[in-house]
């Protein structure tokens, strides 16, 4: 069998250990080929550009890969690679290995899922890789995990509409406590923001905060970290409430009219 | 009874025309609170601002409202005034009007629909609002519907978790057909990229494309406004895709450790 094509996409920008991580296991089975930001694009959620258009330079990782840096978002990425680089439909999509967890309501607001988000949308099976720790971290692991179950993706295939969110541990292979598959967890951040005044006395904000764990239930993505484990959640983009939907049909809505 | 707390956002800018005519309608029944981007953010999906610090300006609309004008996304505008700008919690946050549809796969870009899943998240009821055009359109009939919506959701309330995404087609009052309670269709865009090059011959892309119509089935929120109806969709965002649960069990991931 020929080697299978893997686009790579991040949110943390092309030069980031994340990414390089993964491609340097990636290469190993497949034939890779990046598309990543130029720069840092962290809680983009699911940007892309509309109003301006995009720029993109070549890149090159000496002895590691080339790629196209993109001065756009993790979707635009995407969308730019499957719609106008790629000569063939890639067999898969793989984003990260970001640096820091995507779980619960991080998802929505998270960059490196929403690069596999946009590759599901265009009909290519998609996951994202994340490390959960924000400090300094070996990478190694994680992109062995993430080469193992690429090739598993390949060769099962995902329902039409589901892609996977991975979040990794930040600790040695022989510590791993297993596999959990999860559902997004419903903790929200506590974030708050500090006000400072510029060398002018102008006010400015930054924003601040934590992921609070206020859902501890055993089948979340945030439990399966603390208790060791791989966590894989599947996701789809479809954000309709069914259950709503009964309870707004008896609010006699046309009497608004 | 006191008159509501109404903060109103938008993802056009404080500036556009459909803001103007929700907040004139708006403060008919309410005191309304306006935090809105500076700019243009269309298409920003549910993106924040982490990396640079937020500013924002005051703003004076003569005659018809102040507020505050944020350089950052609708996502930031609603954390801003709801952690730390006003000073009660608002009865509810509503987003638009914006010019241009938010149905189908555009809900996930929507910057539109973000303010509304952020003010959702910090537990207050919220409602996005677009008029389904991109022409000149008159926002008034839209901006009535929004009002008398928007007291019926202050009135009944919304079950945690879920907001309301509004698509009003851009007719005349007697023409409107009706409200639909809708879900969110699956059409996609053809998008493309149109390649160009700068007096330099360096290339740039410029995103381009249209809505497909992929799901013609009865009750999607793109069929109610083809029929001269309004869509009322209620959305939420836990992205887990349930149904892929079981069958993700079934692939013997552990073996992959």
């Amino acid at each position: 069998m020929n080697k299978p094509t893997i686009l790579i996409s991040n949110d943390d920008g092309i030069d980031s250990r994340g990414i390089i991580s993964l491609v340097t296991e990636l290469k190993k089975v497949s034939n890779v080929f990046v598309v990543a930001p130029s720069r840092q694009q962290s809680a983009v959620g699911h940007a892309i550009t509309m109003s301006s258009p995009i720029r993109m330079q070549k890149y090159e990782r000496d002895g590691i890969f080339f790629g196209y840096a993109v001065d756009g978002t993790p979707a635009d990425c995407v969308k730019l690679a499957v719609r106008s680089l790629l000569k063939i439909k890639p067999d898969l999509i793989v984003s990260g290995i970001n640096h820091g967890s995507n779980t619960a309501i991080s998802v929505i607001y998270s960059g490196t899922v929403s690069a596999a988000t946009e590759g599901t949308i265009l009909g290519i099976p998609s996951i994202a890789f994340s490390l959960t720790t924000y400090d300094e971290a070996d990478f190694s692991y994680a992109a062995e995990f993430a080469k193992n179950l690429s090739l598993l993706v390949i060769k099962n295939g995902l329902p039409k509409g589901t892609l996977l969110n991975v979040n990794i541990p930040p600790i040695p292979k022989n510590e791993i406590k297993g596999v959990l598959i999860t559902r997004q967890g419903k903790s929200i951040w506590n974030d708050e923001f500090e006000t400072r005044r510029d060398p002018s006395n102008r006010e400015y904000f930054w924003l601040k905060g934590e992921l609070l764990e206020l859902d501890i239930e055993d089948d979340i993505d945030q439990k399966a970290i603390i208790e060791n484990k791989i966590s894989i959640t599947p996701l789809q983009f479809d954000l309709t409430d069914y259950k709503a939907i009964e309870q707004l049909k008896n609010w006699e809505i046309d009497s608004l009219l």
